[in-house]
């Protein structure tokens, strides 16, 4: 007979808090996120000279050489990874600039542990069966919502999160509440002129960036660095529906109206939906972090897109929005309008080309380089 | 312009070799390895006892607590996890048994992150779907095959290995050699009379054996445990047909020898297939963790299984051996004889019910202890 066992352990508070997960297209077809997302990729590459700065300048090796051993294994986490191939890049790009960074030491260069975490509905299996082949790191995949723990403490030297911390836990409630000022008829995002809306989103990501850095805290040794992209709000600018972002969300609600408008949907059902997603801006940024105080605010500021300076491409826009939205989409209005709706948005796009030309376009794609405090 | 960059990082030995993969099936229907796979259920359940024995005599916390200091995460991977439950269960017993070891010695509880290595094309889409919700630890998915190296340098206190080492990395080449003395005709394994194949089938253990724990050696700290579940021959036998795999196997083999006979695959398909599996003794299993000398054999010995004792069941064995065989065979064969195949399989189960007697069957589910040498 087994002997009995004491198996209170003290629980780690890894459960998954009531949340919405809309992980981006999966597999790799002609639709698929890891197919569309090319201007996420731009992000990443705009993105590689701040990992090298902030590597180069931040990341202080020389005087923390217990927590960097480089006999130890040196893991960085990529919170929010999708299904590939733009987390591969990134994570080639930490690598690289990390390696770098101990060699000019004169130091030995760790063993890599690169740590993919996305939603537990992501598509883990096409992430996996498309890992390069030659990297330079162990790979492991991580389950779970980054708005919980899902590390243990103090155990990541590094960690990053392109283009996912906009996503929030849920709309919030007052959105889809008929006797809410903040009610979004009509509408599925907010355009930036509707007060309590724009209070209730910014409510919204307050409270789930408090939670992020919460986490991240814990999981991050003293002195590791976390580099963050956001889709944001340009400086000076109020209006998100000025933004690129912006006028795709706001198109997308009006495509949406206009199956209303042919008896396909119902009002109600465009009323009831809302995306979670908060754009903020460097201002709102730094007042969460502040409000953390586990991490200081290194750098800040706004990424150069490659694709800045490039005509705006109707067809392939209209692909990468369906790739990020066709899992919500489908799970509010069921998949059989995603032909129809995508075809009115591709001919929105088009007749709205002249207010995505890139005078009017205003894109910001945020950085951050935050150190986590060694207290 | 981004600064040039010296990117030569010492590349780590990470590549897969040219190897074979045949996961377990996957999803969660009814022919599914996680719904069809109570008899290694059955080990996890007996081996219970083994892991906390092993863990209670020859886990030395005391005299490691660097190693295993209580203040930092205590790591553990299991190795061919397939898609669970049973991982799930093994793991649950060894993070039980460990924190009741800390307990003990009035220490601390770390906090545990667990592994779950499997072959690239392993379901991890299910496997973290099924996670249990309230689970005591932090949990990553781990691809790529146990016979390379998946894990940095000294990162895991614990390795757990359940049924899966019988898989070898291949078929021996001589087994499909027609000029070779150790060519298989008419059969899918060896039984134990064909000298020359169950030598080959031997050394391929051998070698893989040694690259197993040669990659283990590195990964596992000073004083770390594995400890390993795998079928195979009982005391004192020689013959593998005696044994319940060894006549799965045989039936198996005579059924697909039954498709040709009515014409539906030729006979050469079955001369050019074979399991890539070995069911080693105890002596075999000692005289390969002595030539690998990274590990001291703490404890060995044959599981008690709790199925022994039950009546044989023809239907749900049919499907256990469909559920771990399908991948293979719709490699080899197709997907359109699976049906037939598995009728004829299980009448001939049926048949041969009385030899699958429990006093006729001599299953031996071997388990070893090993610990890693501090050297
Ligand atoms: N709370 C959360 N926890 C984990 N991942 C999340 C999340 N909220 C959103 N995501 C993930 O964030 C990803 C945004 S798409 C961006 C993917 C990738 N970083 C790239 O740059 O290409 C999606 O895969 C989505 O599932
Ligand atoms: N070289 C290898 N590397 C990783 N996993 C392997 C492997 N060879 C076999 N396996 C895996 O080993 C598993 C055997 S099935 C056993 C699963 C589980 N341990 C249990 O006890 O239920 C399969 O999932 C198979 O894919």
């Amino acid at each position: 007979m087994a002997p009995t066992m004491d198996t209170t352990t003290p629980t780690v508070d890894i459960k998954e808090m009531h949340e919405e997960a809309h992980p981006m297209k999966g597999g790799d077809d002609l639709n698929s996120y890891s197919q569309n997302s090319c201007y996420q990729r731009g992000v990443i590459d705009a993105a590689k000279i701040v990992i090298i700065e902030g590597v180069t300048e931040k990341l202080d090796l020389e005087s923390n050489l217990s927590t960097f051993d480089p006999s130890k294994p040196f893991r960085i986490a990529d919170f929010g990874c999708s299904t590939g191939p733009n987390t591969f890049f990134a994570m080639q790009n930490i690598v690289d600039a990390v390696a770098q960074k101990y060699k000019s030491l004169k130091e030995n260069v760790p063993e890599f542990h690169v740590f993919f975490n996305d939603h537990v509905n992501n598509d883990f299996n096409i992430l996996f069966r498309s890992l390069p082949q030659n990297r330079e790191y162990f790979a492991a995949g991580v389950p779970g919502s980054f708005y919980t723990r899902v590390f243990p403490k103090a155990s990541l030297h590094f960690a990053h999160c392109s283009y996912a911390l906009h996503w929030l836990s849920k709309v919030p409630m007052e959105i889809q509440d008929k006797n809410s000022p903040a009610f979004n008829k009509g509408r599925i995002h907010y355009t930036g002129t509707e007060k309590h809306a724009v209070k209730a989103y910014f409510g919204q990501f307050q409270k789930d960036m408090i939670t992020f850095l919460k986490a991240r805290a814990q999981e991050i040794v003293g002195g590791g660095l976390m580099i963050i992209q956001i889709p944001g709000l340009p400086s000076g600018e109020v209006l998100f529906s000025r933004t690129g972002a912006g006028m795709l969300h706001f198109l997308l609600g009006s495509s949406l109206m206009e199956l209303v408008g042919l008896g396909i949907i119902s009002e109600e059902s465009v009323d009831s939906f809302n995306l979670p997603q908060y754009h903020p801006s460097i201002e709102e940024l730094e007042m969460v972090i502040e409000m953390n105080n586990g991490f200081t605010l290194e750098k800040v500021g706004a990424l150069n897109h490659p694709m800045k300076n490039l005509p705006f491409d109707v067809q392939m826009t209209s692909l990468q929005v369906r790739a990020v939205m066709e899992g919500i989409l489908t799970d509010h209005f069921g998949e059989k309008i995603l032909d129809q709706l995508f075809e009115i948005y591709t001919k929105k796009l088009q007749e709205n080309y002249n207010v995505f030309d890139k005078e009017i376009r205003r894109d910001a794609d945020l950085f951050l380089v935050l150190r986590r405090k060694s207290n």
